[in-house]
């Protein structure tokens, strides 16, 4: 049987991309998506599909309530930012920052590999995501597996060392798609956006998008999805 | 305003002494307690008892699906061993172990102090009550604090340092006990069993029960719960 890997998937171009890297390096997926109150919950619609489509052994969409501790504009009725430029993106903390969610998620997806019995565990953050979270920066990964080796029956009794992979922590953003499109990721399938429309039209406009539009722009491919700014 | 802390209470004997070392040392407590699935719920409605009595400012109670991955018999139908000696208590990760229970726990517990810009997280591990679970050591509490302040705004911007408290790390559970004594806790009001009969009385024979037991004989108090035991 093959070795097996938690994936979390949140049906963005990134987790869909380290999705297919997991299957092409051999593992059996168990893909694990969170409902966390975000207001772009169609992304959960797209981690469905993508899910589908590469084979997993299993997805589990768990719900978990992270709005009850408000904090977020991804959560909360505040604003998401709009049209700001890479060099605003990089100054600070961005307010679409959640509190504590990479380590929330990764800690789930520990607890289910520990019951799998798998050592490995796929987060698609990378530095240009970062964008000022600061748990997508690599010293941060670092410090969550030497945890995890530490909270686990695989720790103490020495049967495997856990493994957070985080294959698209140095890649661009352009990269990414490169790379998802020799592994044959369909991009029409992800969802990226903060902000969609009540018809569930990418905005455009929000950092996920600019990023995302900036990305295929510089690898010269077109990006599949619509945007709502096309028809402004 | 006093500082405000987030306490892990489980509604057992040592999260309820840490509720009252928090209150002792001047924090404004925000409680926070799980319904994991776990077999013994009512340890909950001790938790709500527990953080009312104690005046904290708020007290919220996730429902998480810990179930849903499965794997221990705190959460599953498998069987809660009982009469276990002590030295049998110590051989290896007991079957009660739920996979990264504690980081689940801990991860939650930083996402709130996040948002309430709380730098303290109390949790009652122990030396004694560890009996084997990985996530009960001082390593890892050291290190799941080290992960902490890297994950969040605090780390970034540097206006504060996390700090995962572990007050009952070092204590034998008599000694504890003293200290809760000393502080005013009611531990009629605690609960501990792990397999609690239909009508909500402790079993006296899981691992839980016997540490508790033997620690009230211990330091010369009797315990006020009623034990099934008791009237057999």
């Amino acid at each position: 049987m093959a070795k097996k890997a938690v994936v979390l998937l949140s049906g963005g171009l990134d987790s869909a991309t380290v999705l297919a890297v997991a299957g092409s390096e051999g593992y059996g997926v168990y893909a694990l998506s969170f409902d966390y109150g975000q207001r772009h919950k169609f992304e959960l619609v797209a981690a469905r599909a993508l899910a589908v489509r590469a084979g997993v052994q299993s997805h589990v969409v768990l719900d978990i309530n992270l709005r009850i501790f408000g904090g977020s504009a991804l959560t909360d009725q505040i604003e998401v930012p709009r049209d700001r430029s890479a060099r605003e993106m990089a100054r600070g903390i961005p307010i679409t920052y959640v509190p504590a969610r990479n380590t929330v998620f990764l800690s789930y997806a520990l607890a289910w590999a520990e019951t799998l019995g798998s050592f490995d565990i796929f987060i698609g953050v990378n530095a240009i995501d970062y964008s000022g979270y600061p748990d997508c920066r690599p010293k941060y990964i670092a410090a969550f597996e030497r945890m995890a080796n530490l909270a686990t029956r695989a720790g103490v009794e020495g049967k495997g060392k856990m493994k957070i992979h985080a294959p698209l922590l140095a890649r661009r953003k352009s990269d990414i798609i490169k790379l998802g499109l020799s592994l044959g990721v369909d991009y029409g399938m992800t969802f990226s956006c903060y902000d969609p429309t009540p018809r569930r039209i990418s905005c455009g406009r929000c950092d996920a998008c600019r990023l995302r539009l900036e990305a295929f722009r510089a690898c010269g491919v077109p990006d599949p999805l619509a945007y709502a700014r096309d028809r402004e």
